[in-house]
């Protein structure tokens, strides 16, 4: 596909000199308008050859619009603080906010090609980092980003007399490093892997723009026009690919489900139960400190049926940890700064370092649980977020973290004793809201989701556990027994 | 001071059982009462001897409190993100919004005093250290924030006993490391120094309070009492440390002020403006690409009078440089998450790491702009912040920082054809706001508030540069010829 960006073009500077006046007048006032509509964010990926004048271009678009509303990132190394993290999640705090534009150099296709380049990755690996990208970039622009991919391509001739010239030069020479060089010598092969690259990760929502890289003028004015029929399009309301989701199956039509089965009749005596807590909690505390738990991390969700006890059993699980390794993430309504973002980014925000613990109270299953319950966000918003959240875990697994997902339930009638002691007591009656008699008149409703949750978010990597609550003792200890099988069959 | 803290302070298992409940029950009423007023901030920070149960007890609050509102930091050795930026940074971070509890372990006071005993640094540094915590707190105190500080003391051959204990016990001996026994043969240094340490920087809204560390039971109760104490106190509308700032003496009788003197004639014709431009935009490029630039960094802040041009200089001097390693910074209204924190919170969340520029698009002289003549903040608000800043800036020069800061200034009458031309061009009339003539309205409120601001925050390490702008032209050059000549000076 690379031979059409290998013709030559050019645009002479009198074309240029008559047509960016224009260009950048109407850039600016979309970028305006953009900002004042705050509709969605601007992603624009710079990828491609060395010398292929990427950085020139992203300074011009610097230039022609109004800077201070763009956000320009170059990856290069990793800091420590990233490594100790997914991959992904250097890219996620660089995100542009709704409104704003975001220029992103050497981003998420960056590692990939070069890794397989290098001989470090096979095509298989290859393979599976690109249908990442695809899903990463799919869930972003049903999030609403408008998301632009530039490749910057160069003739291998081309790049040598551009390398060259760039280093005759003394003011540019600085822009070639020993690394262009070497990366030069794998030209041919760099130039098949970034074929392959582009294909795979080419789509609708997403598309990649190949631009030849040899004349300047060329070079600015294509990427300046696509970025403004873009913008201009979608400022006025053009389709954004909308995605269709397949209806869900209705539930089984015998009734059966993953929680009809659940077995509230357990119970754990007083005695028995703080041996039990005090034998748990000494083995998770011996597993969080060990040496092979340092390079790995600990991501605990805890959802469940209002009232099932959420709150106290997180704190017999903080309670066996050292408060100086874990945080509580109370997931309540997302601030200003986090609607401006994809659903999942108040999440990525939170992942722990290696060697830490991270427990969330209430997570990013509020998506398909009351946001899709009390009908918060749209069918497919929801109906995506499986998937979405499916990939999510994987990339958290997949950096070393142990992802145990609790589901605490009581039966119905449990639960409504349980409010009836909330009212009376003067001490807890301020966890008692109409929010929560609200929600109990929608009972179906939520168990509904919650199976529908289960059955398409428990996977062999971040597995469910429905614990029965309707006795506190019982589900404790359930619970930190889990945690501690989960801990010590990762380490 | 310290004897009073080895007297042996012992409370029996039966006493503790007695108090633990109800203290436990107050504090957590307590805590629930700060989460819903949000009202302020609570910072504990921890210190003290090795081995007198710091961490047991931070684990104990988070026991008897709700631990999904408490966040904990310990300060271990800093990230490559943290020591790319000034020393308080990584605090900054790691700050309580209002309405939770921070406990730090370890915090701003352990290095200087750390760095003391080692001998790195001398009384001088120490005393200066200290000034700097004293100034610290004080803003936080300013900012509302409620602020303890407890010191776990033990004496040397009780910590000489516990440390050998804890080796002793298989379930604590990795508590007890080689830096421990390190540290205890600088006992007395380390004691000395803490003397001093904890003298100077115990004031009325930050005391520290030594607790002896001997007996468990003791340094919990001491610890839980003073908590609840100074929480109830505070949420009870508890005299928070009120400053008073002597009122601001009346301008100068004469009517000379720093503006009064600025020669507005300059102007410089396109010819001369453009091989201007062009030499300084390159010398500025060049100092950016210089080596020793890479341990540096540059933070420029504009701010000016309405249309005075800010925007279209901002641009000159971003044109300049590669925009992969500069960021421009808009500051508008804070949000919600910037609100929860204390003022300056939002400005460090932005600070560059090395070899990078950040362009602050107005900045943090609104507090004695625009939030003092529209009285947004109180008279102390304001009044402290020209202290605050001038600590600020100079913790930024102190990390390698370049601190130039512009006021762009055009005479009343050249603002007024401004507003005039920009009502008139349909691309310009977006940038006329009604506040606009209302704050013109206010010139000469803001034009006093402007003579003060330069005359108490205008020092040697980040001094203004008042810009007459009447003529563009010459703004830019020289706003560029300023950058190059500090960045020069600097390198």
């Amino acid at each position: 596909m690379f031979e059409s960006f290998e013709l030559g073009h050019r645009i002479s500077d009198r074309a240029y000199a008559a047509a960016e006046p224009k260009l950048r007048q109407e850039l600016l006032q979309a970028q305006y308008e953009l900002l004042e509509k705050k509709h969605f964010p601007v992603i624009i990926l710079i990828g491609g050859v060395d010398g292929a004048g990427k950085g020139e271009t992203v300074n011009i678009l610097n230039r022609w619009m109004d800077p201070r509303h763009i956000v320009t990132h170059a990856f290069g190394e990793m800091s420590d603080e990233e490594r100790e993290r997914p991959r992904m999640w250097r890219y996620w705090r660089a995100l542009p906010p709704k409104g704003r534009i975001g220029i992103l150099f050497g981003a998420w296709h960056t590692d990939p090609i070069v890794d397989r380049v290098m001989g470090r990755t096979g095509d298989a690996e290859l393979e599976l980092a690109l249908n990442e990208i695809v899903s990463f970039e799919r869930m972003m622009a049903d999030e609403g980003a408008l998301i632009l991919k530039f490749w910057f391509h160069l003739s291998k001739r081309v790049q040598k007399e551009r390398l060259r010239a760039l280093e005759a030069d003394p003011k540019t020479r600085w822009r070639v490093t020993d690394t262009d060089w070497k990366r030069f010598k794998l030209y041919d092969s760099f130039r098949a892997v970034s074929e392959t690259a582009l294909q795979e990760t080419s789509t609708g929502y997403a598309p990649w723009t190949v631009v030849e890289g040899t004349d300047p003028n060329y070079r600015y004015l294509a990427v300046g026009r696509a970025l403004l029929d873009a913008l201009r399009n979608r400022l006025a309301g053009g389709a954004q690919a909308a995605s269709r989701p397949a209806a869900l199956p209705e539930p089984a039509l015998d009734g059966r489900t993953v929680l009809s089965g659940v077995d509230y009749s357990h119970q754990l005596a007083h005695k028995p139960y703080n041996r039990a807590l005090e034998k748990y909690q000494g083995q998770l505390n011996l597993l969080s400190r060990k040496k092979a738990f340092r390079s790995r991390s600990l991501i605990i969700v805890f959802e469940g049926v209002d009232a099932a006890g959420k709150g106290s059993t997180i704190r017999r699980v903080s309670g066996a940890l050292d408060a100086r390794h874990y945080q509580i993430i109370p997931i309540a309504a997302p601030t200003e700064e986090e609607r401006a973002q994809p659903y999942l980014w108040r999440f990525w925000r939170h992942l722990p370092r290696t060697g830490r613990v991270t427990i969330f109270d209430r997570s990013w299953y509020g998506r398909v649980l009351v946001e899709r319950v009390e009908r918060f966000c749209s069918h497919q918003d929801w109906m995506r977020a499986y998937h979405e959240i499916n990939e999510f875990e994987e990339q958290l697994t997949e950096a070393g973290g142990v992802v145990v997902k609790f589901w605490l339930t009581v039966t119905k009638d449990e639960q409504l004793r349980r409010f009836r002691e909330r009212q009376k007591s003067p001490f807890k009656n301020f966890k008692l809201t109409p929010v929560d008699w609200r929600n109990r008149k929608k009972w179906n409703d939520y168990q509904r989701a919650v199976c529908e949750m289960i059955e398409r978010t428990s996977t062999a990597r971040a597995p469910w556990f429905v614990i029965p609550s309707n006795d506190k003792n019982y589900a404790r200890i359930e619970v930190l027994k889990t945690l501690c099988e989960r801990v010590a069959a990762a380490l």
